[in-house]
Parts: structure tokens; C-alpha cells; sequence
């Protein structure tokens, strides 16, 4: 497979790079290509806006997901977006790699997904869920967070975590078409012992070992809805 | 009172930005106080880093909330974050006013979040949802999305967008404690009539004429758990 891990934590030291420097060491260890975009490192830009298109379809107003399209089809778009659409459109596997930040990814790797998954490449018109552009590609989110495990879950004081991280499981990865694994979470990391931490590591590596064997998270198909997108029988998502 | 609207949509002419004009006028018709902060025109840096931070607590390692807690304590945070900071202290109402990207905020927004809501001023230990930093103050999410209403809801193809918005509405403003008020939803908007338009936008100017008598969304109360967060009887949430 070919893998591109995106990497966003300003701690250069941070156990967030050590995961991503294992799932390096693991996955090529496996005969997999991979290539890491480090956002803090690369000074990534995380903010949408005209300046991401040399051309424009509309140069009085801006709808940003019309002017993806057009650029994405002219190749126009600015060229750090270009090369990690680039960098995305040749992985089979993209893990997404953060610590959480406000029970969602930090404002940098936001910005990567507002900038890089565009429309008319990622997604568009009735091209979402399994349709999506990237369809028949895997993704993994792997973070870090300060909670505890058992602040998460149906009866717990934070709910379930995969409810807090719907939009970025769900309303992202899976809409544009990825095959979306269970997440791969290191609990109350600021706070354990080294040990730990590399019990974690060790979990993270037999988990990358297997990663094929894995199943996917379950998300609606649209050929449960009708044309207009109304379900065609009663279900819940 | 005190309204702080955090306004962020790339287009200056945007339907969003008609939004936030709406409600200003119409809160200081209220003889309320308004404030705004235009992301894109300030030109806000999303990005949390080291540079936040004029002292450091472990100038080696970085642990963003630790820092933010010893810098928010000595008011040595950036500038531009204690300005914020300042802003959001003052206001009574906090509006978020934005362009739904991904099923959340765009990354300026999420930024802002990122390094204005401080630890150890918004919440801290188990200073967070009834018991956090910024109780008694109330929030308001004002979105526009391209998304019909039929698309969303329990049976509906992307769910609710209350679930959808849930690390927003729960994980960030319902745990520093603000009462969180129904999100007002601009469905559609780039592919409505200039009509149908004027029609949010008096349906906004009613609901925020009568703000104060809104009943906000129900969460978790720190009272409902134990010291070490497990919940004291079986309670869905």
C-alpha cells in the first residue's frame, strides 16, 4: 500500500510523533511506501480562502467549493494544496495523526482538510459516502488526548468518542468515500509513565501490523435514499 | 448585554456576513452592546504554537495548556490571543457566525477556539460543562450551510446536525460552561433565491429579539458523577 500519514502536533517531542515515527517504522517494515506530511514542520497554511485558486469562476464573489472545481479540473489550484491532493490521490491509506484538540483534530490539520479535499475531486453532486472521490482508499485516525477512558462511552461524561469525532469520521473521511477504521486512541497521554506510553506504542504497532485485516467502520450507502436524497425505508444511521 | 459575535467567512459580500450584520443591528436596536471579530479581516492566526506564549513553564517540551494556564495566570499570553480573551470575558452572549465546512467550523474558526479558550480561565481540573470557566454566559451557533433540511435529521442521510455539531455545541461551549442556545441554521444558501434569503434573515431578527427567553440545550451536570468522573446512576446523555 501506499500510505501518506498526516502529522499535526507543535511538540517536535511530542508521543504524537513517536506514534507517527512508529507507524512509519511499522508500515515500511511491512514493504508499504510512505510519506508523511508534517503540517507544523511544512508551516502549513490553514486558512480557505480566494488566494487558493489562480483562476476564478466567479472573481466578484467567492463560493470556495465552486472555485475548487473549476481549479481542480485546470490544475490551478495553489501549489501546497496541489501537492498534497497530490500526495492524497496516490495513497491507498491515509492516517491522520493529532492530538485532540476541543474533541476535534487542531486548527492546522483543519485547514488541510478545508483546503485539500476539494470538490469535484473528493466529492460533489450525488458523489458522497460510498460514491465519494476517494472511494475504495482506507483512512485511520490515530490521537492523542488527555481524558481518560472512561470519561468516554454511552454512560459516560463525554459520550461515546467516536459520537464526538462523527464529523471527522463521518461528515469527512467517510463522506468522501474512504473506508473509515476504528480509531486508534492513546488515553491521558500528558499524564502517564513512560511505560505507558510505550504499551501504546507497542498496541499502535500490532494494530499497523494487521491493518488490512481490519473492518471498517459502518456508514450510510446512498443507494438507501432516494434521488432526492429522502431514505426509502426507515432506518438509523 | 454584552455580544461578542466571532464572524469568519472568507467573502465580505457573503450571505454569512449579511447574517452578522443582522445581528447587530438588531441586538443594538436591543440597546445591547455588540462586538465583532472578523477573522478574515483581522487576518487571525489559527495556528496554537510556542509562540503563544511570552513565558514558558517547560521551555523544553511543549504542553499547550499547561502553558496557556501559567500565561493566561501572568497575562503573558500573545497579544492577540489576550485580546480575544478580553472580548470574550466582557460579553454575557457568544455568537459564532459561520460557513458549516465539514460538518464544523473552518480551520480560522476552530483556531480561534484553539488558543482564546484558555486553560486555566475557561476550565481547568474539573472546572468544565456546569462548573466551567466562562458559567453563566450563554452561546449561540449561527450557521449557513449548502445542505437541504430533508438531509438531516434521525432517520435522514447525514443525521442530525445537532450530532454533527456536538464537539462543537458540547465539547467546546457547553464544557467551558456556556449555556449553549439552539443553533440557528441558514439551510441551502448557495442555491436559494435572494426571497427565500430575506426570509432567514427575519427569521433571524425574531429570534434574536427574543434571545433572553430561550431555553438552552440540556448537558451533562458535574453533580451527576462521582470524583473520578463515573457517572453515580445509570443516566443517558
Amino acid at each position: 500500500m501506499n500510505v501518506l500519514i498526516v502529522h499535526a502536533h507543535p511538540e517536535p517531542k511530542s508521543f504524537t510523533a513517536a506514534l507517527r515515527d512508529q507507524a512509519v517504522e511499522t508500515l515500511q517494515a511491512q514493504g508499504h511506501q510512505v510519506r508523511v506530511s508534517d503540517l507544523y514542520a511544512m508551516n502549513w497554511n490553514p486558512v480557505a480562502s480566494a488566494e487558493d485558486f489562480c483562476v476564478r469562476e466567479n472573481p466578484e464573489y467567492l463560493v470556495y467549493a465552486l472555485e475548487q472545481r473549476r481549479n481542480s479540473k485546470e490544475q490551478t489550484l495553489a501549489a501546497d494544496i496541489q501537492q498534497e491532493l497530490d500526495k492524497l490521490l496516490w495513497a491507498d491509506l491515509l492516517i491522520l495523526n493529532f492530538p485532540i484538540y476541543w474533541f476535534s483534530t487542531p486548527a492546522i490539520l483543519k485547514g488541510w482538510i478545508d483546503r485539500v479535499l476539494v470538490s469535484g475531486i473528493c466529492y460533489g453532486g450525488k458523489r458522497f459516502y460510498d460514491q465519494g472521490g476517494l472511494s475504495g482508499k482506507k483512512a485511520l485516525v490515530t490521537v492523542t488526548l488527555g481524558g481518560r477512558e472512561h470519561m468516554f462511552g454511552e454512560e459516560a461524561i463525554h459520550g461515546p468518542l467516536e459520537d464526538m469525532l462523527r464529523p471527522l469520521l463521518r461528515g469527512t473521511l467517510a463522506y468522501v468515500g474512504l473506508e473509515v477504521l476504528p480509531p486508534f486512541v492513546g488515553w491521558h497521554v500528558p499524564y502517564i509513565s513512560a511505560e505507558d506510553r510505550q504499551a501504546f506504542l507497542l498496541s499502535y504497532r500490532q494494530r499497523l501490523e494487521n491493518i488490512e485485516a481490519h473492518e471498517p467502520i459502518q456508514y450510510p450507502r446512498l443507494s438507501q435514499f432516494d434521488d432526492r436524497l429522502y431514505p426509502l425505508q426507515p432506518i438509523t444511521l
